[in-house]
């Protein structure tokens, strides 16, 4: 039984706390945070140890009674490794308590890529992350656009990637972010930095990434062109993207237009907090013009990184395979299903 | 075990739906609806015996490999009573449906108010319902509204009410509405309809209603005042609210500025599709001036009419006290929990 | 000739320039901003000299290529009076400046009203501000309510004002400000800051305010419950709303059914900016019911203020009666017609 | 003097007459327009001539108190040349008016491409439409590229275009559109109608669009993409941009984020409407890399496709050569200024 703690239950930590209770070969050794407001009281109507990260300690808690276990180092010496899930930033910071520790830790997208030795993605670099003191799951928009690129590159090649990010202002809860009436390229400079980021995945893909900012808060959408160095017909990628297990291709039947009827789709199924984990291709999209494809995802900014940050507790742990892990990940989630 | 069929399998509708699963003493005769979308996907994921309402029979089901029961005749046949949840307007046109077979009905507050015998809340007007052949479930303003007057009248005595709705403009996955950037008096004249429709309940309220719809999709907002007869200190009145069981006070220690961190937090706790059942009164806002009460409630569209329609299922089967029912109600969805 | 010195060239500081430059009996002296960004080149194209307020002075702007004249104590050297538009609170900072050169100052509804001796609004208390030293035109809302509680208060006597803001979330070019799909109670706790405020102007009327904020940039709604002293039929306020000059009856005729098409149409009849300087009150909103007095009117954030500061400037140089003032201020811009 | 005809008085024909009037060489012989509503009052405060499109003649107007002239055949009779504003598919209705009085006239982009015996871009194919009795101006999207390719086409060569056109859900008044929040691939196939527009101007080039609609109402953004035929270094595309009237190169001085600031600015500079007559490109996003040419660029979708109807009525009256209506146009209008 691995013991991951999570520092820092926000909008991710919490997922991924959920997501590391649901394996059969892990359990939350405890969760940190900084505040005692409703997510406080979250994490413990779930059972988790709840540990202040606070700059007053657990006075805050106690104030609204609520019970904490210590502090972010005390969590730190019950967890085997753990998941600094903070603010962009704030894990680098963290860093220094985890090496205080020797305990290995996974660290989020919102980090520059030198905090941890490998930029990760389960379907691209699994075996990179075996054994790591100090790992990184790439971003949101990365992880959708590395699930993609690893079977095109395996199979097809890859020349040239061309991504327009259309990305939401803020997650549902961020009231404070805007635009709230218009379209932002953002940032103005080409490229984003999500080209440079896929290449901490695949450091010889050439990539060219445009970002814009739109007042929408349930997902991104990616326009997608990889020129390929073959041309396979349409229906061999589409066949080539339905095995993948993260990848889903949502039929024109379903009628989803956009990500409000997709995340009324996953919650109408009863998943979690509506978590969409898989990159949605809109199948009908789908198209091929001499070695060109072209597609429309949505990927869920919140959800598709968990299932990637408990593969690499796995890889750094060494305790199971790629395919093992996986595998064993999608079916303790429901992903793929 | 009353067999209850759902006609019409939408955002009430489906919700209904999985409601009077829950229930211990009724059970699902089947769900009708008109296109094999997703939603038709999910009614046979749950089980539920699928009847095509479509012109066309059962043809587009079929073409989409969708098994279905047959008609919406055919479902009324199997049921004790029907949840008619179809849009607006297309309830009147099934009541002689539901009257060929002597079956009785529960129509939405879409429907205008003489579609029905009498219109509804629980709260409010339980055993008028009793045995009635036909009932109408208010809308979700009328139903936020009604819960909140019927415990001021019983114990202060309601002199006037002024409120006004900032109803979102659709809901989260109708991307065919709008306003995209404007505040709209809806309608401009004055009082909306919501004033005379909660006099249905309560003919004899004066009630003034203004209403206006602002681009957000998760609930709608009321801004209240009410002239009691009496003047209670707040305190009275909150711990009047805190007794309601379909009341929610939220604490400001929770830190829920709107409805998306409100959502968040039914998500976070796990309830299905992250329903808010109850009205939500920020505690905070209560505020008595002489024998004026002013406070703010945030109303879940979707989902506040769902245990009301559950009650008057009981209602009309004469199967249940209107405490019974509540607290059946309740206790099966997790209302107030 | 009455030299006006403006400080801070923003939403507000460009529009009272503009509307300054328009006056028979008044000249813009300068303005002064922080940053030579696109409307340092407004202020440029348009003729004002332009001071820098700049912490490193003129070297921003110098670097872009624009000429200034000097600092924010040169500006007010060459001034009569000056109106600062400066950002909240900053104001009040600035104010030492002013007593050092013994020049009367206009402040806006950002700052504290302790920053001025009077709180002004042109309709309501002119005479309080001639040969005042330091005035603060009171904010948007708190003008929009004062032009209408003004001729209730003489004609018919108020009882008691309660206020819903639907406050839009930003400027139009505030990017950065949201909520983007929420509706918030803003501040939750009631009344709202802008009662308190209207009575800075009205020290005895008695008001409840409750605001909010949506994702719309256009305008403020104001949805307004009036308890009169008396019971005028709606035809007489009609008609006594039609006599103030910045008070505008929108007619059904129109088709306006918000700030979209508001704005649309003061855009197509050639206003600068489309700015609207009126209270715009949905004629069909108007409604009697006993003594209570019911509408809605949209408030153009950006623009009732300024022909107020116009105002101020007369006033406080006791250059003209309020009468005259307001008349020498309607005609040069074209407010009311 | 040509005598231009206005049939369909909205969002375009508004505008267009606007511009015509300014003309040296036109003047506006009347306007048609079906509803008697705000946009009516403008006509006539404009002085146009106002002719009624409604089905039931002259008495809507009437009942408001509003003169008209007639209806759109007297409208016909008064012209030398129509420009058909209505709405995307009346257009075609239309022609055979238009026929009937063997009188030329100019339709929008919302019509077929068959509609006109050419699709018109002045920058593009203006000689194509001298003596023409049916020219279709292309859309606002389709303007915008045309203006772009064309330079590049002459000076590199074009080899392959692909665009990610973000969509603004609806005009700044269209109150019943949305999405609220939700980004929609729109459609989701690929390529979207652009890319065939395009090849209506320009029948060889090799271009792939995809559409996505998104809630903001401001303008249009394109992420662009061309791969030339040679290799020309950034700053030689700049400088060809720079020489174009109809290309704005933003510069990063002015701090112009998104469309809010941007139409702030021409709001500021005076321009009716705040329109933005040019392609707004981001000086700061023109990138090459290799062969490949990437750039932002906001498309002012009520405004671009103005002076292109202005060059439309020249070139079918044969009344100037391409360099003399563009240059008339523009100078009469401030484009470029
Ligand atoms: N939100 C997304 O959609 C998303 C998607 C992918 C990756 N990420 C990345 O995940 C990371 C976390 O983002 P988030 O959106 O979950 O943030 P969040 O703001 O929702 O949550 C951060 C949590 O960390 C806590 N915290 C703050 N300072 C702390 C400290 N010093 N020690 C311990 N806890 C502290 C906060 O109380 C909060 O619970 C960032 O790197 C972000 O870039 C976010
Ligand atoms: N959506 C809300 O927030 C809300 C809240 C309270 C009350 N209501 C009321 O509930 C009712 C249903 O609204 P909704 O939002 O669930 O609508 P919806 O459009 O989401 O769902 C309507 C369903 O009825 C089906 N349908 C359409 N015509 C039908 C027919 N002739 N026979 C059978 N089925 C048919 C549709 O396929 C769809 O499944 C309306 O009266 C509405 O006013 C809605
Ligand atoms: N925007 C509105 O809708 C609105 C409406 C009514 C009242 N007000 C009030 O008007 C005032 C100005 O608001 P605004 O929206 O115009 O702000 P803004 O941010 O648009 O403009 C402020 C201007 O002041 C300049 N500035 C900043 N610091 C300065 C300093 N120290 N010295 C000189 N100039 C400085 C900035 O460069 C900018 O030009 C505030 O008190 C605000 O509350 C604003
Ligand atoms: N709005 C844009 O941003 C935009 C941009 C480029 C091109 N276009 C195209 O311009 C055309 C007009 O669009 P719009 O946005 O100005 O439309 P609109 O709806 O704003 O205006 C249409 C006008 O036509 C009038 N009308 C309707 N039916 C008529 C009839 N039978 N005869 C005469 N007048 C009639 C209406 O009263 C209205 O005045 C469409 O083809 C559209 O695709 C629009």
């Amino acid at each position: 039984m691995l013991r991951v703690g999570i520092n820092g239950f926000g909008t991710i930590g919490k997922r991924v706390a959920d997501a590391v209770r649901a394996q059969p070969d892990m359990r939350v050794a405890g969760v940190a945070k900084r505040s005692p407001n409703y997510e406080a009281e979250v994490a413990l109507d779930r059972g988790y140890a709840l540990y202040s990260a606070a700059d007053d300690g657990a006075t805050p808690f106690e104030d609204a009674g609520l019970p904490v276990e210590g502090g972010v180092h005390d969590l730190v010496v019950e967890s085997d490794i753990v998941v600094d899930a903070t603010p962009s930033g704030v894990g680098a910071q963290n860093k220094g308590i985890y090496e205080a520790h020797d305990t290995p830790a996974i660290f989020q997208g919102g980090e520059d890529a030198d905090v941890a030795e490998v930029s990760f993605n389960a379907r691209a670099n699994y075996d990179d992350a075996i054994g790591a003191d100090f790992v990184r799951v790439v971003s949101c928009n990365t992880t959708g656009l590395s699930r993609l690129l690893a079977p095109l590159k395996e199979n097809y090649g890859v020349e040239n990637v061309r991504v327009t990010l259309v990305r939401r202002g803020g997650d549902p809860s961020d009231t404070g972010r805007g635009p709230i009436n218009d379209t932002l390229p953002d940032p103005i400079a080409i490229p984003s930095h999500h080209g440079p980021d896929v290449q901490t995945v695949f450091p010889d893909v050439r990539i060219t990434t445009m970002g814009l900012k739109v007042p929408s808060t349930l997902m991104h959408t990616h326009s997608l062109n990889v020129t390929l160095e073959s041309e396979p017909d349409v229906d061999e990628v589409r066949d080539l993207f339905a095995d993948e297990s993260r990848l889903f291709l949502l039929p024109e039947r379903l009628g989803i237009d956009g990500a409000g009827k997709l995340k009324e789709y996953t919650s109408d199924a009863g998943r979690p907090r509506g978590d969409v984990w898989e990159n949605c291709i809109w199948d009908e999209s789908l198209t091929m013009d001499g070695a060109d494809l072209y597609l429309f995802q949505a990927i869920h900014q919140e959800a598709d990184v968990v299932p990637e940050n408990v593969d690499a507790v796995r890889a750094i742990a060494d305790a199971a395979t790629k395919e093992e892990s996986v595998e064993r990940t999608n079916e303790a989630l429901g992903v793929g299903s």
